[in-house]
């Protein structure tokens, strides 16, 4: 099968690889239709991170499943099923309090294991516990097909930023970074939540601008030195809720800062900082809290808001390519010329 | 009047200061009868914090109302009083939420506005929203009036910190810190929320011990190197509910790891590190919750239950002194010949 592969910075390369195969009793193989291209994927494309030469890559990705193991006992072969970027067994005690990303059997597609989503075909451990089963609404909509792969990670995360900012109906919530993930915690918080006032803060007009459709009621460009004052004096000191979607110092800092004394931070970002603000958090008692989204507790939610058109994240996957053109699609993503890339498989 | 004034690291002495007088309708003038040395009195002590030559010291105190302002409505004169370290109007929008420390007229006793708790007389801004009256029973009591000097700050700051940390009745419970305010953790949620399991983790078996008569559990010892890997299998991989009461880089790292994936760090060290764990706190998804205690908020709780024996927070007040001798109190605190100096004044 083919199957892209990590050789370096800006270096990736789709190659012919060995089909996998099932190694346990609740794997689960899975023909991948449509693949995408995660804005975290970049750290690794950009040489901040190393995943290892050899590496395959990709983490979100829908199919159909083709075989499992013979302790599967909710898929079946031709299933349309999603996966969130993470697998996990669905019955430890932290998937049964919907943690799944806190598995005790917790994995992550891509990387070294050679088993990354960015391919014809992948392994799926866990398969009950991991998989998640299309309507056969979806299942038979390519639209909706199509757009359910912003599932699989960013409009799970962003969705969890804003679960874990305490984000409540009518209230009033920050989204720093208008990435993906950004973007789709707008959407959640305005279209899920039924947040009152939704602030986005991004660089970028283009993409500040889907937020408004996303339902920002605000939005601010953070290369304005003035932003954090602003939005001070727009939310009288502070929102109670904040999302941070990005990972850097700057977008921590700010996050904490536009915080109103009390309030809760969600971070999403996979931290690449050394030095949190502590002493903000300290003094004005923000709540910190994130992580690796629990992607798998909301998927059923997520694709039945899907399926009624309740939320569409499908202008977000704004470039689409076949998983031949992988390599160009990080390049598009790498040069902001891309929010996200929706691969074409099969 | 006699006051603390700071010099320098380890330079405090006893002065003749002019007395305090009101500035502000809303403030009281209280005569102290009892103060005491904080921990954190200790940062400036010890010169790691410079709180500039000529600022007064002491944040904790309990005293009787001598003079109020015009504006003051709920207390006069000869009324015994209690204030937590820091005063607040009562009536912002924070105080309302029981966030004093964040009131948006907060201020802290000591420093540079020569208005100390370890003195003969102090200005009290903010009487109505800072001060608590006493009940006459504790009042008259010169025991208990002695023992609620502990409730100022530590006791009120311990008890947060196991708020914070989400801790709820039955629950899992580890302390870092067997200073004051680690000690009054362990009596809060041992006897205040009813935790099931508390364990202590300190470096001196003397307040381990302690410790234990306040309910804890269990006790570790934290130079011991094997104690994070004995709490996780005590804990069967981690608790959901941490308290770190002391504030540097080891304290915080250990409060993260031994954090059970989804569990709450209460932090209440005044953090005095410049790399928070992250990564540990991210992948782990680990709340991170604290700051400067709104003692205020818990006084007549922890009066009532000072009252009636349900805590007695006494033991922490291992040595006590005259005011004169305040200099010697510091040195024991400093060289931990003392858990916690009571200044009797007058």
């Amino acid at each position: 099968m083919k199957a892209c592969v990590y050789y370096g910075s800006r270096d990736i390369r789709l190659e012919d690889v060995p089909d996998p195969s099932l190694k346990d009793d609740g794997d689960a193989i899975v023909r991948i239709t449509r693949a995408s291209i995660c804005g975290s994927d970049l750290w690794f494309y950009r040489g901040v991170t190393n995943p290892g030469t050899g590496s395959r890559t990709g983490h979100e990705f829908v199919g159909v499943v083709e075989d499992v193991g013979l302790g599967v006992r909710t898929l079946r072969a031709g299933d349309v099923v999603i996966a969130p970027f993470a697998w996990s067994d669905g019955t430890c005690e932290f998937c049964r309090e919907g943690l799944q990303t806190s598995c005790v059997h917790v994995g992550f597609f891509g990387g070294e294991e050679k088993n990354g989503g960015q391919a014809e075909l992948i392994r799926v451990p866990y398969a009950d516990g991991t998989l998640v089963k299309m309507s056969d609404a979806i299942a038979s909509d390519d639209d909706k097909l199509d757009a359910s792969v912003a599932l699989c990670d960013v409009m799970g995360t962003g969705h969890f930023g804003v679960v874990a900012a305490d984000t409540k109906p009518g209230s009033s919530l920050v989204v720093i970074g208008d990435g993906a993930v950004g973007l789709c915690a707008v959407l959640s918080a305005s279209r899920i939540i039924g947040a009152d006032r939704v602030i986005a803060v991004g660089h970028s007009s283009k993409r500040l601008e889907l937020a408004r459709r996303f339902g920002a009621t605000h939005i601010f460009n953070s290369n304005d030195t003035d932003t954090q004052r602003q939005i001070a004096e727009l939310t009288r000191g502070g929102a109670p809720h904040v999302v941070e979607a990005v990972g850097n110092q700057e977008s921590i800092d700010l996050a904490v800062n536009v915080a109103r004394p009390g309030g809760t931070v969600g971070f999403v970002g996979v931290p690449h900082y050394e030095k949190a603000p502590m002493e903000g958090i300290f003094y004005n008692h923000v709540t910190l809290r994130g992580g690796p989204a629990p992607v798998r507790q909301y998927l059923p939610q997520l694709i039945s808001s899907l399926e009624t058109g309740h939320i569409d994240p499908s202008p977000i996957l704004d470039t689409k390519l076949p998983l031949s053109r992988v390599a160009d699609g990080y390049a598009a993503m790498d040069e902001r010329r891309a929010i996200k890339v929706l691969l074409k498989v099969s």
